[in-house]
């Protein structure tokens, strides 16, 4: 029996040692590694497996090859990157139908344009449970990369757009609740958009000190950039961007107002730090793009993540993110 | 229903657009990519998939991961390229223990050392049956990409090292004879050597015209090289390379001697062609590195396959490459 977590010390501890052509091995969004003079090579790979992290019923092979592609090249965007190429490694049924295959096709097809990227390569297997790896690749100049690492005592955290509703519209499409009323949750679970142009725009900035791409929760992965770097942080509870939608509909599952919104995966927004100086920066990049950026506390030195409530009293609250593996 | 050369096909007429910064995209071992002047990236990824590719009964992690690398690396070596970093992400079972992951750790260790690759990333999932797909990226100058078009008519058509003992060890490994008598067919099969060093030194020399890898045996991948890219070949069943040891063992399992060898896939040898002038090069090679170079016919302008006896007679011969894909 063995969890996500432990698996990835027990690697990281084996697989980190320095080499000179990696400027990041294994640990952050993706890895970065020297190719070329002037530029950074980014990789990563992502992977949705059928009943683990999708049910074919609920979703279109469209959606599903999208989706795939959307989660990976978000790593690429976090890393201040812009994605290039994908590889996409596909285990199927040998009972699938070709309509399916086509949907599949359909999908990785508009993917391409929405991201920017090319599908140059994969694989075919035969495989009981369907799954989907997709390898992105992307380029960065070493000055604009931003890593997990970075984050200083006083810095601001922030968060792009609401958190949540993922989790929250997963919920609903477990239910069966596909109604026109429950689209906007549902679509952020199905139809994650990744914040590459976001991602992009803050690295080139240079104001932000570090960045992830929040896919397993708020909490776990705020840790990730904080607390696994020696930091800490102090989350106001209160500065937690919702939406409308979740604010409706949250209570019909959890009297539990932001426990979803905290820990709940898959929202692909952007959570990065920087100084308080440049918080005029960061608000000039969000009106830019009209993406909403949230400040939602500040880096501390003590490695630990502690949670605010309106009056300022720290709030005992139960720590968890979604966790893919195990799940 | 559908079979993975169908698939493949769908799949190429949908994404064989030119892009300039793709020099091989889709149909080769490996993607080429412009990411750097004077550079290609390789970029490949293969996947091993449990009860398809492998059962766990038969193989330790430690040679599972090993060759995962193994099977993947060999696609950059088949380019001409040397591999450089490599990317894992595995699928397992909650269920599995520390001990089995901390074998799949050694094994990924080993293989770095071995083939001179860092693994710089991947992801975990969880998944009913195991699974590890490994993305290898690798570098080769673009004067000496070896692709798998380009052999012309006249040209002679080698293979390296010999044919089938894979394919046979697998039968001997699944019917439980494991005794050391059968230990070099079953090494064959569970660790294969890529010919990374043979590749190199091939596509450094230039006199190469096409090259590929037997994953899907000498047929299927010998139709890949000449038949789908316009040209024939045509094969002396006399002169394809056999081991003493598939010789000795062959006669248990089947009376047609050269079936096995000619059809069976994952020797991981290389396949290549080169024009006859440059004979005493490719020979030359072989010498330098110790590995047996064996000419096995040659390129022909009819698009078709044909395989003459020792009398020069052409042979009907059932065609039939393993195929992963629907196993």
């Amino acid at each position: 029996m063995i969890n996500e977590l432990s698996a990835l010390r027990l690697i990281e501890e084996q697989f980190q040692s320095a080499i000179e052509c990696v400027e990041v091995g294994i640990g952050d969004d993706a890895a970065a590694l020297r190719v070329s003079p002037g530029k950074l090579l980014l990789a990563t790979t992502d992977c949705q497996v059928e009943d683990v992290h999708f049910r074919k019923s609920r979703i279109t092979p469209e959606e599903l090859a999208r989706k795939s592609v959307a989660v990976s090249v978000s790593d690429v965007g976090a890393m201040g990157g812009v994605p290039k190429f994908i590889l996409a490694s596909l285990g199927f049924s040998v009972n699938e139908d070709e309509r399916f295959l086509r949907g599949l096709i359909k999908g990785f097809k508009s993917s391409e344009e929405e991201f920017g990227v090319k599908l140059v390569g994969g694989n075919l297997s035969a495989s009981e449970k369907l799954f989907l790896d997709v390898t992105s690749l992307g380029e960065v100049e070493p000055e604009n990369l931003v890593r997990r690492s970075g984050a200083l005592p006083g810095d601001a955290i922030y968060v792009s757009g609401t958190l949540g509703d993922s989790a929250l519209g997963l919920r609903l499409l477990s239910d069966g609740k596909t109604s026109d009323e429950y689209a906007y949750l549902i679509g952020r679970h199905k139809c994650p958009r990744p914040r590459l142009a976001l991602g992009r725009r803050l690295a080139l900035s240079g104001a932000v000190t570090s960045m992830i791409d929040v896919s397993d929760g708020l909490l776990l992965d705020l840790e990730r950039i904080t607390v696994q770097q020696g930091a800490g942080a102090r989350l106001h509870l209160s500065q937690i961007p919702i939406s409308r939608e979740y604010s409706e509909r949250i209570s019909d599952y959890t009297e539990d107002f932001f426990e979803t919104a905290l820990s709940g995966g898959e929202d692909y927004e952007l959570l990065f730090t920087s100084p308080p100086a440049r918080r005029d920066e960061v608000q000039e990049i969000s009106r830019a793009l009209d993406i909403d950026i949230t400040e939602i506390g500040e880096v501390v030195s003590e490695p630990a993540l502690t949670v605010l409530d309106p009056g300022g009293d720290e709030i005992d609250i139960n720590r968890r993110g979604f966790i893919h593996f195990g799940n």
